[in-house]
């Protein structure tokens, strides 16, 4: 069971990074979606690497194929599977890393978990799991743009090591993201950005950051309170990221340094709309949207995989040294936005169909 | 499918705040385990209102009856069913609140979900469902302790508004978090702690905090890969707590300030067992328990409930003023340090079993 | 998960036969649907012991209480949980049975799956657990009602042993059904199933039997097509029923007599609505309800407990010999009725929770 | 939901009989099982069209492929994809059946569900969407002869229209199934099945009948009592697969015409081991295997498509006449018995790796 998500939407992944391909299976989505190859190639063009000099440059198309569920360019109710063929895999980088572990990687509890694991590329702890997320993403977002036309997921890449932007959450928009290769929202903090992954890169280092992430349009409703409140299952979709360390939704932890009234929400009425002046609970209350902005806010350590000498162990139980080789990102924010934003869809459109069990919206 | 969690122990709650009582049943507990109505009071004893003069006065037992699935001490394999009945219960301070909704608390989203909500009491979004998640927690704790005599979960208030306590992860013992009525693992602020919330609840106001979370003794392999994550569902449960706004797991926000170099946790070979010189990492890796201590923080607002007059709307669409009557706590962390334990008691719980089905530990 | 059934109208029941009590939680009932306890009870009271004296003369009320989840008469969208108290219960009778195993009974089973189990009065295994289908059923009842009026689920004693009603699908009421104690549909076989029961009854002995279930206004477009059609789940909950042996929908295993020619239901326009001339395939085509009537078989075998000597082991791997005593239905069938008409709302409830998922009815 | 089976081994089918293929992915299987392509082609080329005369001439060589989760002939722990390409569809057949509904078939029901269907082949109706379960059921085997290296599961066809096998269940053996087209167990009735169905495809009809199935070398203790009893996971299983109509275990209908003094299996010691002496039970006692010969018959409808002129409706609501083309099978059954085994090591796969959840085997 470990790799589906979702209850009434839900997909599953399969794929290891080196083997023929990666994939997706979307079982329980509504017919009569509008839904192209397109709609899927443009999120993984975003996710793909090689597409800028500051990520990875293993070169894959990543092209998307429609295998299933889709006819003349509607849903039909029916699994909807995707696949991508894996094609520039290069396994003897990795040959050191068959028997020895990289520090902070999954190497060592995929072995104790499983007794096995693929070790070239990564195999299922590669990032390139993450395209069947996106392919998903763009048919949820699909679903929910058919419902609810307004309705918007934006993410950016808010810091990169000790370069934080200075945006509003309001004031983003999809296209200043899209405008600068490092998809952070600030312009002027682009450039230091950028400069801070070359610096790491070129000396085998690597570096984390924030990513920031609005829902907008996104209807009073969703999520069911108790376990699966909307924003535990944010939480549980961003956390499943790799590499994700930390997840706020509103205030976040400066929630402690506040009283209940600096805290509170009120509320007002604008027209026949319920409102609030201020968006302290990031659009959800006890685990419900209200019909503000979701904000939410995601913490990404620095890569793993490092071009550096380091202290380890083996597979025989060794003390060992490693030098990481292949071909990784020396920071993942710039292609994690895509990812957030898939995961978001995910989870909107889960709750979203949800929701129509539970009550017409 | 709201009131669910877990895949393998799975839980369900029930109850309304003011109805005639709260539960849990648990579909999915092995046979065999030694469980008492004791291990689970003891739990719900540290839970309960009125238990200190810095939470809730409302009078409640909370006396848990096991009502199935258990014979003679030990579990039978069938479903455990678990009450409290409801004893203290005052609608009438509640009365104003069926029409007019509290600001950040969740009369106005409920509402929006399902056009019906019991209004006393806050309904199934108080705080008294997690007498189920209590419960079940102590009956998962017993369920690993079985399996692993030696695992522990302690947690502890790290924050209560500006006082912030100085502790190391490892020194934390649960006596001596017992030993104050706030919960905090440094004597020295336990005092300043105590004080500030006896402050808030003076003025009507309220305050929020930092619960911090260590496993201790889980073996490696836990946790699946991909979508459930150990961190990524630990993030699901935590974030499932009434008032949670944040979660982090090891290094949490702060590895977006390290480098890789900074961050990777170095192997060493400790007898035969794999350790790490440092845990940046938190004791998960890819998803996956590596053996070292778990270390989890969770973020918590203040009390939206106060007993100052504020600005807010009622559920015929009028802008509103409301002043808090009841019962409350005016900062539920002291309450929140058993919940926090019950739900990593439970989440383990169900990734230790699912571990069975995939691999014989 | 072994006592959860189905996917959004999810219930779980829980209780032993001689433990406090038995019920069930409901999760993911939609809001707003006027439930009482009278309604349950009134299906309860089909399903009570001592209804009649052709069914076990254990005496039990059976009194269903609704915990959770309903407000004045309508329910909250929350968990809506049902208990009912064990009264009468003798554990006496079944002393000998805890160590000797009955034959063709769960006794040895339970022990081989769980190495322990709560013997008295079958505990798990007894007929009471079906209390919570029942009371669950009811609610499901409720919620198809209000979304389609017309809408029925009758189920009859076709078969007792070598006597078989003689009765049309279409002509059978529900309330010619209760005006006989063995709740056939065919008043001129009552008298001969009643005599049958009796004479089983007196010499120690048991009988099995036929159950028939329609279900009419049911609308077309329920059931998931491949793995949940909505036969394959109905066979599912029909056969999860205590002492069921085999299912069968529209013509069952006689379709293997027929040729496509004579089995095919020929299409034709009434209105606007599109219909069948036969029935053959008992109102679903491809696992997807036609709006036809649904129809259903279900077999039960004779009761395993016997007032007379049998050969079989005990639980020390010794031969033995076994005489029941304690309180048996001599032939379950009269109360397998109104289970069997639960289980069925239950699926269709489920069902149609789903198709609001997939698309606007 | 609907294209997925199963709690801990979970398959996940897709894909239409006239789109680019089918395929399933399988996610919750065990890590270091041996499973090779060789193993999985094995089964699908005894569900394969074009097999025989007696079966659709449609031409395809459905090839497996496996496209992740396996490394060197062992599985990884992580979802195993396998697919298989569609090659030899002919969509101009089915340009009619567009517009016209076959009757008995799923076309109608699949518009009246989704608004939308894949109508060329059957579309997602289509007999080839069981290629990913033989596919799985084929890994799922693999699983238990890990474990039980003598547990053998076996299907035969027992009935073609009037032509009936005479065998015994014991005695049948798999090497006696496959030596004959039309898969009887019964050498004696194979000439008469064959010439049945023979006669039938002549004259554009078509023929039901009856499957066997007998599991062998199941320990005790599969299946979870209640709602997942082993025989209620059967009966959802194989009232699955397209065409059936009714489903039996142990004793079946024929229960109702027995005493429970005839129908009850003794029990007696064989060594240590607890045997019966006669197997009315079918091998499940309270919805738990009891280690004897798990016995199920399947009864299947004839074919709906007929090449025959038939009455019927079409999509704009008239009424209509129809007759079939395109290539297909006259009598399903041949190629339906690898599809009941593969299904039945499917149910029997999750219930083993549930009860290991449940308490060590």
């Amino acid at each position: 069971m470990s790799s589906s998500f979702g209850q009434v939407f839900r997909i599953s992944t399969w794929g290891e990074s080196h083997g023929t391909g990666v994939g997706v299976v979307i079982d329980g989505c509504p017919s009569l979606v509008p839904v192209t190859e397109e709609d899927i190639q443009r999120e993984l063009d975003r996710r793909r690497p090689g597409q800028s000099d500051i990520v990875t440059p293993r070169r894959e198309e990543d092209r998307a194929e429609i295998l299933s569920g889709v006819l003349d360019g509607k849903t039909l109710g029916t699994p909807i599977a995707i696949s991508v063929r894996n094609k520039d895999h290069r396994s003897s980088a990795y040959d050191e890393m068959a028997r020895t572990y990289r520090p902070s990687h999954a190497d060592y509890t995929y072995d104790a978990k499983y007794g096995i694991r693929a070790w070239a590329g990564g195999g299922r702890a590669s990032a390139r799991e993450t395209i069947g997320r996106v392919a998903a993403g763009a048919v949820a977002r699909a679903v929910l743009k058919q419902a609810f036309p307004d309705m918007e997921v934006v993410a950016w890449v808010d810091q990169v090591h000790h370069v934080k932007a200075s945006v509003d959450w309001g004031a983003v928009t999809a296209s200043a993201i899209e405008s600068n290769i490092v998809r952070t929202a600030d312009p002027s903090a682009a450039e230091a950005m950028i400069a801070a992954i070359k610096e790491a890169r070129d000396s085998g280092n690597s570096l984390g950051g924030v990513v920031k992430c609005v829902v907008r349009g996104c209807p009073p409703g969703l999520g069911d309170p108790v376990f699966d409140k909307l924003d535990a299952t944010l939480a549980h979709a961003m956390m499943s990221i790799p590499a994700t360390k930390a997840f706020a939704v509103g205030s976040g932890f400066e929630a402690a340094d506040m009283t209940g009234l600096e805290h509170n929400d009120p509320f007002y009425m604008q027209g026949c709309r319920v409102r609030t002046t201020t968006n302290h609970s990031g659009g959800i209350q006890g685990g419900i949207s209200n019909g503000e902005d979701i904000l939410m806010r995601i913490g990404f350590k620095p890569t793993a995989t490092l071009m550096i000498d380091q202290q380890t162990v083996n597979r025989d139980g060794e003390d060992a040294r490693l030098k990481g080789r292949g071909r990784h990102d020396a920071c993942v924010l710039p292609r994690a936005v895509p990812i957030v934003e898939a995961m978001a869809w995910l989870c909107l459109c889960d709750h979203y169909l949800r929701q129509r069990c539970q009550r017409a919206l």
